[in-house]
């Protein structure tokens, strides 16, 4: 088997502007959500691509060899191109597996996959949050135990406005009182899609080894099962040359 | 339009052994749950039935004439007959609406429409529980706002192995820290289904005034939207008359 | 109950282009649309709004008083405006009904809420149609046999590149050998949507009395069942009032 | 990796009154699909089980150590046990694989994990069949064009009570005119479970290449993804042991 090839997109904006986030990922949190699969996916070719390149790093030949892309974004969502949002929209349709981290809820990407708002709720208090896993056989929970807590981080409550997930592989409890759907699977065309809640940019979150656990899982089952190239065109279909026989 | 018939299924046991149970439901915890569908319902016709009752009061000839039924059980589940179970199933196939509440997770009916175990994790210990609404739009949170609490309930716990619900309608926080699908829709066959977790029969849940306005919302909203008689038939389709024409 | 408030959207093009169509439809497609819903839906408030109205006749004020929507589009997807298309999505999250009708398929509205390409196969050959009922008991489906026949239609053929439909009313089988999903629900926020399949401009389709049938019963399936008026928002939540007291 | 280890199992019950059934499938039904799985699949360990068999082969032990379950039955599906039903149900749920084939839509084991009737209409009348992909990336689906014939084979029609299904991978298209979803997917607890229509015993349907690479393709792709072995538990949870800070 070939190996799996990753590319772990990051809006690369806080970590330059807020001293507290620079601090926790210097070299980014790209490079720390990078490292933390390169750590337990073996032989899987890991890469980053920010914002600020040119395509935003994401150009037609990089994706068309792009097995699982991964997505931070928060401040700049309105600066990624549509050009490039709908390129990665065609890439997951047509196969390739997509992890949505936090407030990636609001990219382009992920609103245009989903077909709502995916607004929430949300509050900045260190809240406690204790993700339970609601599957406990499903391959992104492997090696977790029943729960498990992050000592502080943002809080996201409901109402989540997506489609329906379709399996629901974590949800939060928020030491302020409140609840999120914090792990949910869709599948458009061929693509795997996965939302992982947390990650704000002020906690050491992708620091954290059963994140980081999560993060690979899920990179391991969303890469492609199969591939479906054509999967924009409408075309014109001839009749069938065989004749169909009536039923006497 | 004619009036909604609804039926109130209640176990009937717990009220009759456990005075703590008697002193909260001294008519029994089925006729606090038709009284607020009663009460906030005009005009429907809403009765009970009860497991001590010949065919637990659920005749062949009432379940025909039942729009809704809610089910309310717990320490004898085993009691209820495999006939009366098949046939509410049955029913709900046909388009009859089902309330499932509480410990009626592990009735006969429910797990036979949803084919798991529908299992889950519970602690008795007056936990606090706030519940959240994840479509404020849903009919079955009419009139809510964001969340509810009742000061203290039996916790139940994810995972709670049921099929995907179609519609998270409620997700319940507890105080002792874990998260629920506490409000959660499924459609089998032409019949509308609603799980309510709250209601432990050592608590004046069924007295609350959301948990009745939740209970009446679903009755509501579970209302046979039409009706699908030959539900478990399979007939020999004869060749269609008409004999097709090839496409030249 | 007040009036259900109907509009049916047209884009109004082959009508004035195609002497065919202009032969079968003299008023517009969009006004046999609405006249077969105005006769079988008594009470009704149902107008019309095309492509060449300012705002496409879809003005923020009338969309707030629309309880549901059908569209048919083909020849001018690109000419509907982005703001428009932003309205009606934003509009069907927060409650209202739409009706996507065949070759809308490829309409803003619809691939924007669906997330996919919505892409099929085509073929112009008058190949006979017939839509078979997969529930029966399904309010669309309501007054129809097991299935119905249009002698001639435009065929479309899998693969339907949307997300799985929530419910399959109908499948049609083309005469040429081929299948589609002809008969689509999914939810969106609290907006219900129905994909149906029938309608080419060259074909008297809209004129048919099952079609109609279809039609009527769609728009009454649609009607909204609650409102979400802040569907878009993504409020920071203040920290509850009242602490949360541990567990002992 | 450790070899795939796949149980099909057969009522074998046909084979031996029907001597077309008996010329057909010289060894059993069930040989002929153990052989096309074991040709597509290299390695993996495929043995038969079969309804006369003790516990109709179907130990626990045994099923503990299966991954995939293929199931083929008709006249006899009465004569399956309810306890080895109910432990291929569990089984499944725990993440086992099941591919239900052809008339055993009706097998006890469908019918629990589904909780439908899953009726349908059928004909015996050497219709053509014409299976379409409607993923053509789905793994299911790996291997083959746009559809795939069989020349006669036993029509099963509309409407098919199931759940809907999670993934449509192939609906079927009749020479008498009917339609068929006859390749779905769904999920019960871990357990992925795969019908696929074709198989009447009257046809060398499972001497068919497509049929068999399709089945191989399922086979694969049901593998089990991950183990929950306490599908059925619920269990009594302590109250955390870390008392829960209140929010200041």
């Amino acid at each position: 088997m070939s190996s799996l090839r990753v590319v772990v997109w990051g809006e690369n904006v806080h970590e330059h502007k807020n001293p507290k986030v620079g601090a926790i990922y210097p070299k980014g949190m790209h490079a720390a959500i990078a490292e933390g699969i390169r750590e337990r996916i073996p032989g899987a070719i890991v890469a980053t691509a920010t914002l600020q390149e040119p395509e935003h790093g994401l150009s037609e030949e990089r994706l068309a060899k792009t097995d699982v892309l991964t997505w931070w974004g928060h401040l700049a969502h309105d600066q990624v191109s549509d050009a490039v949002a709908d390129r990665v929209q065609r890439r997951v349709l047509e196969g390739m597996g997509l992890i949505v981290l936090h407030s990636a809820h609001y990219s382009k990407v992920f609103r245009r996959l989903m077909g709502t708002t995916c607004s929430l709720h949300w509050r900045e208090a260190d809240d406690k949050e204790r993700l339970w896993v609601c599957n406990p056989g499903h391959p992104i929970a492997s090696g977790l135990g029943p729960q498990f807590e992050l000592p502080a981080e943002e809080m996201y409550g409901e109402p989540f406005l997506v489609p329906p997930p379709e399996e629901q592989v974590f949800i939060s409890w928020f030491e302020g009182g409140e609840v999120f759907r914090s792990g949910c699977t869709w599948r458009r065309g061929n693509g795997r899609i996965f939302y992982f809640r947390p990650g704000h940019e002020t906690y050491p979150t992708y620091h954290n080894v059963t994140v980081r656990q999560v993060i690979a899982n899920a990179v391991r089952w969303a890469a492609p099962q199969g591939h479906w190239p054509e999967v924009g065109k409408s075309p014109n279909a001839r009749v069938h040359p065989e004749p169909i026989r009536p039923k006497p």
